[in-house]
């Protein structure tokens, strides 16, 4: 078990007077488990915690008045990941899936599923189901989309990008989920923090991925290839980046870059790498989100307390 | 109180094997008693009955192998409604909205709130907020929208609307909700039956209506003026069209039209219209879906049962 | 060389008054001799033919008050297919393109070749440039998108079609010139009719294609493969559908079915069928548009009058 | 009259080899007479102008192999604007209006119009036809969209600015011209350079215009609102940005920015302000543009040539 320790500054400047909420707290799901937590608000009114009943979001909802707004945000997480190799898995059918997955399979905002179905059977629909129809619609989006930052923004689709074929994490991470619904597969967005320890100069970094529904739990995937899966930290999870978007802002509000810092707690053990035995090897679950739900213990800070 | 018997036949063609999810049984709210229903299924294989967790949705859900398949579902309902008058209604800031009520402000498929915010906050900002301001919302859509079949198809979008100014009850409803959620007040989508009793020549139809968070509870509204709000019977609730789609098919299915039949249970009252003091007066809430979902029984029916 | 009779009976009812531009007289080009034709109008109060002088199209402009319009046209075609093979023909590169092509290079309308090129280039990029080129581009979108009446209309354009991968021959022809451009491939739209003698049920049609300047000319595609391209009695060219309108009405007008019959002059040759060599042998040239230009006759009819 | 000198370098860095078609020499046209102008190019193999026969627009070709290629373009105009006041002007009926501009009636790339005839015609159509109209749409435009640098971007129109309510020059125009088509006016984008002296930091910009067909001839609007249409050096002309880009560039090409400047040639007078008589005087046409067509001398420079 590897543990870490992540915070997060973020300094705003209210013009009038706005509330925020803001979904920047790490979830806590069977196989992250938040060991702590501090938050210190400078400027707010009010505020509350809330977890969304479905997608175990944790949401931080803050009243402030005209002037300067900071939040300071500490949590000190413990991963234990698992590496079930997943080569095997099949597709459940539409007939068999769990109620609460079914709704994955509905176009979104970002993932108009409804419109991708032609192409999506023409390209993947006589594959064999499950995982290696998933990895195949992984690789087309991994193939046919060039990392671009700055050529999409925040109203960026995946039917634009199937037709722009270019992009940052979330568009892939929105084609990638587009067509797998397309393909009756139910798939989900993930937000989450990349904390790889390799050579990257940016060490920490925002990142979407994709989850997919396969045998009897919710798989994760990166289009990207930019990051190992393993290396998440998972803060959101929704039917795409709607869902989950790090703040939305009601009022007039300017704002600084966030300051993030996140290290490993000296002593534990880094997440070891999974055995490497074929392409799809780092494909792993890392929890499933139906459990936590039921597990989620009702957390509710205080400005500057700290949670156990 | 009034009751209606309301019965609906439905006939599919499977090509090799299918599986059918309907919402096609009226929501059970406390202004909307199903006092009971039966279900007949031929041709299927499986079925089972699963309520939304999240909108109260009740969905069932077929499986079907190659030949005909045959659905005869009917039920009596009893519908209270309630005429309280809104005028005086103010919106509920970001800050204290209930928790279940925040998706409701998000984008999802077919309203784009995300791009109508300026649009919307210069022609409705400065308004009041609350009452006011959503039929302000609500007579810019009936104005400006024009009535027309064949105009528009399933993947049509608020956006869409916003510039070709023409469509359905669907797309008048996304528009409403998308400005409205683009003000930062939650507002949600309603399929229902419309059993008005005037002289109309197709005495019932499917149609879809707004519900907006005012106050401490959900509002209805038709941005259509087609029909009047209290002459709904409510089958889905949802983010939009895409959560409460009356069937979406997996697999090759051919359609006939769906056979339809409604009327009144002799000796019941009709539905009292409303109090008349103004244009807004046909505005009531019709149940509050919040407490519904407590109140939700489980209900799973074999194929020819008939529940109680 | 055969000749045809084309005959075109058009019936309008005008509520007030109404401008009427159509584009329905066969091209005047070298390989297509307009040989005679004949205009009877009733109802219009005014009417004049004018050539658009970038692309050789020939329109009626009508002037009609209040009741009814007919408009009776008929012409007799002499057609000179020429079956050059091409299959040699390179591209010309953007330095050495003829002036009055490159505007079809720039993206229109419905052929948005600004959004297309990344994937262009990722899939045909690396094609040898010409005629194979453009024979994979033609082959993609014949591979890639279901022919399928009623799902696209009027506003559907080569982005759309690029994502629902169905549509009509002008959905194709939108998505091919799209394509091509992005390509810096010249490529134009032609609305025309197909003769064909084959067996097939209804013997004309209005169809649409596609040019690509390749070499010193213009060349024929068909990205529905349904028509054969010697088959084509030309009527209007330009940058899409927009450009080449069958009519345009202002005014509020009802229309009719259009009544269209086609012979071929008995005692006149079939186009022969063109040599059989290969996969790509059924394209060539009708017709080099830029000598038309030059060569087109000013041609004005007085109502019910007859051209030589 | 007032005389400029213009001045414009261009730096690239072409990695292997590439074609550029440039439209940076201004327009020759009645009221804007190029007294002279030269070209200085390095690192070009080959170059030639050409003049587009539809649009009298200007078009430098270039070729360069591999390494940097400047631009060096020089010249001098003299601006003869006129005055004619146009508040009487009615519009053309479609069955009237000169065959060259019945093609800016029709929908392109940036300029939806086929999308925007119920809007316009509800919000516009009623309104007394000409002059009048034209500046309610331009005054809409202005109104209902904010000046917003950054948020746009190259691909889009006028169907995503009436949704979004936000961009820069370019977008006002398209928004404008989509408009005044839907309502069978014609309508073309010009782009040029503002030269205004009044006391804006920037001096000199390159903006983009609108033209509309009235009475006998095109005149200028702006409807951002920014600079008078005074005060114009037009550069292009055509149905949208599509034709007139600054900069069409085949081939992998690094961009430095370009460097511009732009000076009055002393005792030369200041064109006078039109007189002051209400709202739309500032509206005047600036050229005839049908007319130069005709007078359009060809201009073919040998790099560093100097034509007179």
């Amino acid at each position: 078990m590897t543990e870490f320790e992540l915070q997060l500054g973020l300094d705003y400047e209210v013009a009038d007077k706005a509330t925020l909420i803001l979904n920047i707290a790490p979830a806590r799901t069977a196989a992250q488990i938040v060991t702590g937590e501090s938050l210190s608000l400078f400027g707010a009114e009010h505020s509350d915690w809330y977890t969304d009943r479905l997608n175990a979001n944790r949401f931080l909802r803050i009243n402030a008045g005209k002037g300067e707004l900071s939040i300071e945000y500490a949590c000190r997480i413990a991963l234990a990941a698992d590496f079930t190799p997943i080569e095997q898995l099949g597709e459940r059918s539409v007939a068999d899936l769990p109620v609460d997955t079914v709704r994955f399979l509905l176009p979104s905002r970002y993932c108009q599923s409804d419109r991708l179905g032609e192409f999506a059977q023409a390209e993947f629909g006589k594959l064999p189901p499950g995982h290696v129809r998933v990895m195949a619609v992984r690789d087309w989006v991994r193939k046919h989309v060039r990392f671009q930052s700055g050529f999409t923004n925040p109203s960026t689709s995946a039917v634009d990008t199937l037709v722009d074929r270019r992009g940052v994490c979330r568009d892939f991470a929105h084609l990638m989920i587009g067509l797998c619904r397309a393909l009756s597969i139910p798939a989900r967005f993930v937000a989450g923090i990349d904390y790889s320890d390799g050579p990257r100069d940016d060490p920490m970094d925002f990142h979407a991925y994709v989850e997919c529904w396969l045998g009897e739990r919710w798989y994760l995937f990166d289009p990207t290839g930019l990051c190992a899966v393993t290396d998440l930290i998972r803060i959101g999870t929704g039917r795409d980046a709607a869902d989950v978007a790090f703040a939305s802002i009601f009022g007039a509000v300017k704002c600084a870059a966030p300051r993030v810092e996140m290290r490993r707690v000296a002593g534990t053990t880094p997440v070891p790498l999974p055995p490497t035995h074929g392409a799809s090897t780092s494909i792993h679950a890392l929890g499933d989100l139906g459990q936590d739900v039921e597990a989620a213990r009702p957390v509710r800070l205080m400005p500057g307390a700290i949670a156990a």
